[in-house]
């Protein structure tokens, strides 16, 4: 059985949005899963010395007419949020919750936090937006928001990202594959021919 | 007649010298001229704060991983120089006097100083290696080298990076087509998409 796709992304990243609604049937088509891992850009950017694509002069700009050019080209749904980018931690937390309760349930939550913000605008730096877009995700709100705020799952989360960090993740949507890093939804092709042929 | 595309490169970038070896047959295949316009990023990192990609933690170990993987996708040969990067304002400056006294010569001084540099770890920052590289590619190396020395040339480069920045080019390769910006030759496919089809 071939090694699953590690799909690290952040709940804040427009690109890791757009990734993250092409690469599990990139994934099915070469017959390997998918694993959606979480991580801080905030964190990430810290250790690299980095700073919020949005923030940069000029890039800013571009970035922003980039992301929307983006899901025209891949046909994803996209309205750029306000406020952006925002604080993701909680929403990390469900998916590292998740992990110990009910993995089966974290695609479901990944995609319905990504089109929360990036599709209807909703906050999920808010507790209460999280929670409601938990319940919607079928999954029980009062136990989610309850296991964010206690210390295993803080710490579980925290020791994955500086985990992530140590494998070389700097940036989001960033895809581990055989131990091969692609950094970008713009890998795609790069990740399909991989996938079809093995390494190049 | 459909506009060129606007291929804003410096001599020290491995993604541009990549995009180099695709560019002109994707626009030839769509009726399409190039205009090869140089910048040098160092002005352009400076204007938008940023700093050489390979000199970012983390980033910079993928990239030089990645520089080497999109060459072999790309079927480009590459190999890293060393030093690097390098100053490319001469080489940049022999650009500006072609288009001034032979502007059909570009294309081929770019190909050449591209391939010096990412093929044969030539380092264009050395003036004597750079007039060699002038000479091979079938232009007078003693008048380019008189001329880039003279205030004329130094001025227009100047006024051109700064016109770019002005256009919004803070990295490169970053192509301009019919006023759209392509930033990365990871948007080729996008590009393809617009001169098949138009905006979109």
């Amino acid at each position: 059985m071939p090694q699953p796709i590690d799909f690290y992304f952040d709940f804040s990243s427009p690109y890791s949005y757009l990734a993250s609604e092409r690469i599990e049937e990139i994934a099915a088509r070469h017959g390997r899963a998918v694993r959606f891992r979480p991580v801080l850009l905030g964190v990430a950017f810290r250790a690299s010395g980095q700073r919020p694509l949005t923030e940069v002069p000029l890039k800013g700009e571009y970035s922003r007419r980039d992301f929307a050019r983006c899901a025209r080209f891949l046909g994803v749904p996209f309205r750029m949020p306000d406020p952006f980018p925002i604080g993701t931690v909680d929403a990390a937390r469900v998916v590292v919750w998740l992990q110990q309760v009910d993995p089966a349930r974290i695609p479901d939550f990944v995609h319905a936090g990504y089109r929360a913000f990036f599709v209807h605008g909703r906050n999920l730096s808010d507790r209460a937006v999280l929670a409601e877009v938990v319940q919607e995700a079928g999954i029980d709100a009062g136990a989610a928001m309850a296991a964010i705020a206690g210390a295993p799952v803080k710490d579980a989360l925290r020791a994955q990202v500086e985990q992530a960090i140590a494998r070389g993740v700097f940036g989001a949507p960033f895809m581990m594959i055989d131990g091969e890093p692609f950094w970008g939804h713009d890998r795609f092709p790069q990740i399909e021919r991989w996938l079809a042929q093995g390494p190049f």
